[in-house]
Order: structure tokens, then sequence, then C-alpha cells
């Protein structure tokens, strides 16, 4: 990993704020800048980084942390962290107001003398992050590949009368098994007409002996996350609901087409959005069509109507339509895709026809 | 659930802080309050409760919230719910400050014409669930015994050359089997000189031939978390490891005899504490005896040095001294207790006594 780059490209955006110092709060940017990887850590980004935690991270930090001092906290490690920041006192000092909470802000600001300003960033670290290292990216396709082969699991546990939530357990014991750190969110497996919930996390719902079920999951490897949906079918699907399904399709490979260095994000969405419209399943198209994958599940850019955002090589995204008949059924279908110079790579492999289980 | 009793009982702790409405955020407590499982949705507390989510949950939120009108925001239920706030204007408008960012802060006092004055709370709500309906005991009982019950999985795992990862996959598995919603937090596996580490979330490391395993883990059954650990050992142990343990295990036992209603916090760390120090092994006890455990796994009441809050019955906290010697061992014995009328109700059915495996 890079960390010296994105501490220079960070000192960059840092002068563009007119900041002197900034205090990482939030862990995915604490991990992206420095490498530290458990969960209490603040880092004071300035001429010379520091790192805190406090006692139970000593040893770990001394392990894992790049290009920064570590102290020891004795009291919170926010504290001792906007302490130090008023002690460097050079130009304001940042925080990150997405993610610091208004008492920990009030907290922060009591703990600086008078004359320092405090100024609240967005997102500074985080346009970093949306722009990925080739390293990363080879992270990302590892877990999106361990992802990938935990479907053979699902679709034996995929039984009429199986309660959903077995399926999630064979889905990420399979997970465990093969070296993951643990799901990159709550594993969903929406069946029968609960596959018209987006978000029909695994219940004790039994899958029915017709219809679809919904598989919506990923893994964490090495800190990245990955992010796939399929959608079978247990029976024989009716032609209706084949009709559905290909419309799925053929949106995520128009979005998925539309992946090109320079495009704006929102004729991404546009993409998948205009195929649906030609069957007249638009309105049942209620999410957008996709996000940002990395360190966190959910990262920027989005893949939603009114993104003036462009795609650039290194931008790591999910191409995920979907269409949701409330009481009936519902259809998603999830790849991530890569951004690079010419086009874009595809990172997920599993097949897309569907499946009648 | 006594949705309603909590409702009055917040109702009086607004009036105490002045507050005609309060904009609740952080989900658990939205959960309290009203039911709502999901993962985006603000509660307005006021004369007449509103309920803010997205077309996501529409039919879940239908299905799920008492008490409470449902609203379907267009755009941010955060926004919707501060212009309804801004809109009822009876006295202060309260925000949760240690849940919402800076930013969302900020957005939120945006969103209030002048005149409507934004007041930060703190805890306001944490304060009633401290206290335990019985129901909600009833609940934690059940997870707590799913988590014992995950335990002759984690026996049967652990065996030298096992990667500790492993062992957590077999406890996970067993408990996503039983009907665990998923683990309370990262499961901690820490064998050989890693169970020194008190934060020693399962590795790669493979289990040595000889040395203690720390397991501490927990399940989520109906929204309730359980916590627990146990410290086995791989082989013999040598009588002073088993010196060791039985330190940790009469620390962890005086502490418990300790829970009583109207003892204060402090002195429940203290029994523990005073326990190690006749064995001189107090300054490797580096963290405080436990916690508060409910809807979250991390909840008020602090089990800790300087507490002065007093013990209630309804009150369920962790018991989980521990001793670390660097590069050496770890021990620690977790269990939870609910504190009664009378004394204490222990939670935790799983044996202490040392285990070889």
């Amino acid at each position: 990993m890079n960390y010296k780059g994105r501490m220079s490209r960070l000192s960059e955006a840092m002068n563009r704020e007119r900041l002197g110092t900034l205090v990482v709060t939030h862990l995915p940017n604490v991990r992206y800048l420095c490498g530290f990887t458990g969960s209490a850590g603040v880092l004071v980004v300035g001429p010379k980084p520091i790192f805190f935690t406090d006692g139970r991270y000593a040893e770990q930090a001394a392990a894992e942390v790049v290009g920064a001092r570590i102290m020891i906290a004795k009291g919170p490690a926010l504290i001792a962290a906007a302490n130090q920041a008023a002690k460097i006192r050079k130009g304001n000092i940042g925080i990150e107001s997405e993610y610091l909470s208004v008492s920990a802000g009030e907290a922060v600001a009591e703990a600086l003398p008078k004359g320092v300003k405090l100024k609240m960033t967005r997102g500074l670290i985080e346009a970093l992050r949306m722009v990925k290292e080739q390293a990363e990216i080879d992270l990302i396709q590892d877990a999106v590949e361990l992802g990938c082969d935990l479907l053979p699991a699902a679709f034996q546990a995929i039984r009429p009368g199986v309660p959903e939530v077995r399926v999630a357990a064979e889905i990420e014991y399979a997970g465990r098994r093969a070296g993951a750190e643990g799901m990159s969110f709550e594993t969903i497996v929406a069946s029968g007409r609960r596959s018209a919930l987006p978000h029909g996390v695994a219940s004790n719902t039994p899958i029915p002996a017709k219809g679809f079920v919904v598989l919506d999951f990923g893994v964490i490897l090495h800190g990245y996350c990955s992010d796939m949906t399929r959608t079978v079918h247990v029976g024989a699907a009716s032609q209706e609901e084949r009709d559905l399904y290909r419309a799925v399709l053929d949106a995520q490979m128009s979005a998925i087409a539309a992946c090109l260095p320079g495009s704006k994000l929102a004729d991404v969405d546009a993409a998948a959005r205009n195929v649906l419209k030609h069957s007249k399943l638009d309105k049942y198209f209620t999410h957008s069509t996709g996000h940002g994958v990395g360190l966190e599940i959910h990262e920027p850019p989005r893949v939603a109507q009114g993104q003036k955002e462009v795609l650039r090589p290194g931008m790591v995204i999910t191409i995920e339509p979907g269409i949701y008949l409330a009481g009936k059924c519902g259809i998603r279908i999830e790849d991530m895709v890569a951004i690079t110079e010419s086009g874009y790579e595809l990172l997920t492999s599993a097949k897309k026809e569907l499946i009648e289980i």
C-alpha cells in the first residue's frame, strides 16, 4: 500500500483547504492513511503525523502503523489528539464533520486554546479513496472471487421449506472457512414475496415451493469488501418471470457497458433505467444503480440520478439495478466493476443466466 | 414490549430538560421507542410522535412501528424529520448529540426557522434503556443461552494447528443455525501468546500445541445481544497457569457477588480488582470490569473505576475481569448478570472450571 503517496495527496488537499492539521477519526480513513486496523485510534495529520490509541492497542499499533509516531493516550484518544493538534498550531485544524458526533466535536473545540480555528471538512480523504491503487483493486478482486465461490453453498441450501437464515448461515460459514474476516453487511436472503423487499435480510421465513430468491451478500478479506447479488428461481419460472428477469439483466448489462472513464455517473444510472423504461418497469426500480466499494461497503462515488461526478480509472463500483413488485416478487442482479484507462474490468465472474433450483 | 411506558418515561425526561420535541436518530433508540428494526429511520418524539423513513422501508415500517405515525420521506429522512419538528414548534428541539454527526447537526440547524432553539441531549434514552423490562431480560436470557450452546462447537474445533478463524467460523455457524441474527461483535479467538491481546479477534494464527485460548463472543437474537468469555487451555496447564486462572476466576466471582441493588458500580469493579491485588496481578488487569448489554453490545452503565452510578433492579451487565501478560498469555472470564430486587441473577450458565483440551 502506498501510504506515502496517500499522505502526500492528502497534504495537497489540506493545502487547498488551508488546513494546517487534520484530526482523522473515521476508522477506515485512519486505516487508509497509516494501516491501523483496530477499533480505536485517531490520526493527527500535520507536518509530523501522530497516531493516538489506548493501551489495549499498543502492541497492534506498533505492528501495523506506518508513517506516523505512535502515542498511547491515558484518557480518550480523541482529546489527546486534539491537544496535540492544538500544540502544532500551524493554520486551522480540520475535523471530519461527517463522522465526528456533535458532542465529540464540542469536546475537541473545548480542548483547543483560543485563537485556534476548527474547520469542518467533508469527504477530504474519501475523495482520495475513491480512486484505488492497483494493489487495492487486487485485494478487492480477491474478495469478489471469494464471494463468488460462496454461491454453490447457497444454491445447495436453497430448498422449499428451508428458512432463509439457514441459507445465510451456509453462505457465511463457507466464507469464514475460506478466510473471510466477516461479511461486509447483513446477508440478504429474500424469498418468494419477500424478494420484493430491497433490503430483505435473511429471516425465519421458509423458502416457498416456487418463486424468486434474492441473494445479496459480501465478504471482507484483508480489509476490503465485496458485494454481489444473484436472483435464482425455486421451481420452474413462468414466462412472465423469465421476461422480468431478462429485463433486469439487460438493464444491468447496459449499465456495465456504460462504465467508461469520462462518463458521468448519472449516465451509467440512466443506462440501466432506460432499458427498464422500454418494458415499463422503471417505476419498480426504486433505488440507485450502484455505489463505490473499498474499505467500506458503501463509499463514494454514487451511481445515481443527478450525479455529475465522472468515472475515473481506479474507481470500483457496483452495478445493481433491481425491480420490486410489492406483494409479488423482486429481482436484482449485481456485479462489481473496476474502471480502467480504456473502459472497465468486470470483477464478478459468477454467471448471470437465470438459475432454476 | 411496553412502548407506551417508554414513551411516557421519555416525556417526563424531556419535560425535565425543557424539550418540546426530540429528534431520535440513533437506531437502537428508535427501535426501543417504536419497534422499527430497519437501518434507516428517524423518530420525532413530541405531542404526536412521527416516524420518518424512505421508500425501501415502507412495508417494514407499516408492519413494525408502534405508537407513531409513519411518513415516507422523499429526500433524507433526517431533514424531513427536522422540518416536521420545526412545525410542531412547542419549546426547544433536542437532538442526540452523541450520535448525530457534526455535519448532520448543521443540516438540522439549517432546516429550522429562526427562533427555534436546538438543544444537544446526551444519554436521555440510554438512561431509560439502562433499566430493562422483564420482557427484555427474558430476550437477553435467550440470547445468553444461545451463546452458551455454542461452546461445544468451539471446543470441538480447538486443536493444535487449526487457525483461530476456523474456530470462529464454527462458533458463528452454530449460532446462525440456532437462529442468531448475527454476532454482536467480531468474534475473539486469541490463542497462545495472542491471548495477551485483550481485543485479539480471530486471526489466521494456528492454535499452538500448548497454551490458553480466549473465546469472547456474543450473538444477537430478537435484537438483543449476548456477551461471554471463556478461556480454555490446550494441553495440560502448568501449576503457574492454573494459579493465574484461579486468580481471575476468584476476581470474577467476587465481582459477581458484589452485584447488589444499591451498590456503586465502582465498588463492583473494585471487588474484582482487589482480589487480583492479593496475588499482585492487578497491574495486568488493564480494562474495566464490565458494561451494560441490551439492544447494543456496549451500553450504559459502565462497571469501572470512578463510576458513582448505583446498580438498580433491571440492569444487565457483564462481569469480565482479565489479566494480560504481554508476550506470554492472557486469561479472561465473562458472565452476564441481571440485577434483581434482592440481588442478582446469573444469566450465563456455562461452567467456569478450567477446561483442558
